[in-house]
């Protein structure tokens, strides 16, 4: 079977690509060849399978061509994100809207009906004066986006539906908490600080955390965020039910607790380089996300959220020790 | 003030243009222009008021040049209807979800920040098997679109929601019942049955009902549709609360009671020139429709549904009587 990842070079798309080349197989199909469509080259450890395809440049490009390849399944995490979206508008509805619904056409005009895995997110939800945001976002709370890329994710939620019930796809939207720990660089995105007060202390890195200790969100780890959306591609139809988008299982966690946690796994040192100064525009953001999440129609797929922020941290370090994608000095604040 | 009305040269939408020249203000100020767009002229008698300006053609081509008019308003009716998205999805896509789009840039780069109310629909609700659809739609259900017509409206609704947020209009969605009884020819939409089975009885024509008289669902009159359309263009924001879309009134009736409603206003014979022939094709997209609303947020606005079809069949009679648009022979049935 042959399969496409878009933003196939990102971090959560690497991370599936090289779990899906270790596999082997899909829904009990030989993979024999992933293309891996992005703005930027994969990693080399990528380039190197002999199954990889590397496709580069803005997603609309590739898009028409699809329709002469016949690609049994698709993983669609290309996204702009969050803080790309609030300061360009136009760039957030090219990037999200736009390239969803050219992805879809190409699919459609192959006439393979592929199964399709949209990357939905938590940012979906939001506060509105009718229907405060409740305290766990379940997969029946309304949704009311408070920035565009939330929007955009949403729209593409109900078009991925659409063109399922046509028959042009076979989709499913899986809702992603927040990824922590990400390697690297902060990147645009608004919740980047929810990785970067574990990554950079643990780095040697001095860090602010732009929002209160009481602050709480739901995350998931990218080992996790990952198995959800494989297992939400290997979903029958009948297991997803009726609706098509669902919450993937996420930790509801506090931001002094994870501080915690990264002291218990590290130390005071490690920690003490956090600082706490409130950035308005981030708070601002933040304090229109979901503070925590359940995720039923998940669980019905046997997907379980992970039970302590200190195994996300004790995961974060297993990998900087052993993975490709994490830098060499990741670790260098450890003692 | 000037206000646009697109869809202005159709039924709903030349009736609220006449409304508004006959009130001759909204929101306190004079109306001094009203552009109807649509695909075809507006009726004559509109066309005969000094104040009317008419624009024939896609809507696509007439957005762009909105950036230099600085509207004070717009009522954005056009749309295409179900059966005819159902039939062409492509069709679908450009009228719908294409053209709203085109229409929100073109009224962003005007840079007056104009209001906007968009013509949304009950066909936002669908059954889905997590959420089965309640007997009773309200402002919060959370909707799941069984058409692509009703996928085109919610995803609209999202991006007049997010234009708002952004300031670059101030918009609102008015989620429109099945609107009955309409005058003149059966059109596209799976619903045209919900006017036909009053209309061409009451004109002398033979015609079929193609659901069971055990059928539900949420109908409002013209007349009323244009007050809901008028009363959230009026309100304020903060009295719409902090979502922007909400149900108009509807009043939930039976078919077999609107058949009843008609012998009791026109007589047997009128109501058995209508015959029972069910159509899978109709049935089955009016099957995951919603069979009853309710409208609590229009209702704080001060709208309440009509109180009995009776009353609607009534409205339909005398507005054959003495309203433009109403063909001359629409009442031959009646004795």
């Amino acid at each position: 079977m042959q399969l496409l990842i878009t933003g196939g070079a990102g971090f959560v798309g690497a991370r599936l690509a090289r779990t899906l080349l270790q596999r082997g197989q899909l829904d009990g199909q030989a993979i024999t060849r992933i293309v891996l469509a992005d703005m930027a080259p994969p990693p080399a450890d990528l380039l190197a399978d002999a199954r990889v395809e590397a496709r580069v440049g803005p997603l609309l490009q590739h898009c028409e061509g699809l329709q002469h390849e016949a690609m049994d399944g698709v993983f669609h995490l290309a996204s702009a994100v969050s803080g790309e979206c609030e300061a360009d508008f136009d760039l957030g509805l090219r990037s999200n809207l736009d390239s969803t619904r050219a992805l879809l056409e190409g699919l459609r005009h192959a006439g393979n009906v592929p199964r399709f895995v949209f990357a939905s997110s938590v940012a979906v939800f939001g506060p509105d004066a009718g229907n405060p945001l409740p305290d766990l976002v379940t997969d029946s709370t309304l949704p009311s986006p408070q920035t565009s890329y939330g929007t955009h994710k949403l729209m593409c939620e109900y078009l991925v539906a659409d063109y399922t019930r046509k028959g042009y796809i076979d989709g499913r939207s899986a809702r992603l908490m927040t990824v922590t720990v990400r390697p690297g660089k902060p990147n645009g995105a608004a919740s980047s600080f929810f990785s970067g007060i574990i990554r950079e202390p643990l780095a040697g890195v001095e860090t602010t955390c732009p929002v209160d200790p009481g602050v709480t969100h739901p995350v998931s780890s990218p080992a996790h965020t990952v198995k959800g959306l494989i297992t939400v591609y290997q979903a029958t139809r009948e297991a997803m039910g009726g609706r098509l988008a669902l919450n993937l299982p996420g930790l509801n966690v506090r931001v002094g607790d994870m501080l915690d946690a990264l002291e218990a796994v590290a130390g005071k040192k490690v920690r003490a380089r956090v600082r706490f100064e409130r950035d308005e525009r981030i708070a601002g953001i933040v304090a229109n996300w979901s503070r925590g999440s359940t995720a039923d129609r998940a669980k019905a797929l046997g997907l379980l959220p992970e039970t302590s922020f200190r195994s996300i941290i004790e995961q974060y370090i297993a990998d900087c020790r052993e993975r490709p994608g994490y830098p060499a000095d990741a670790l260098r604040g450890l003692d």
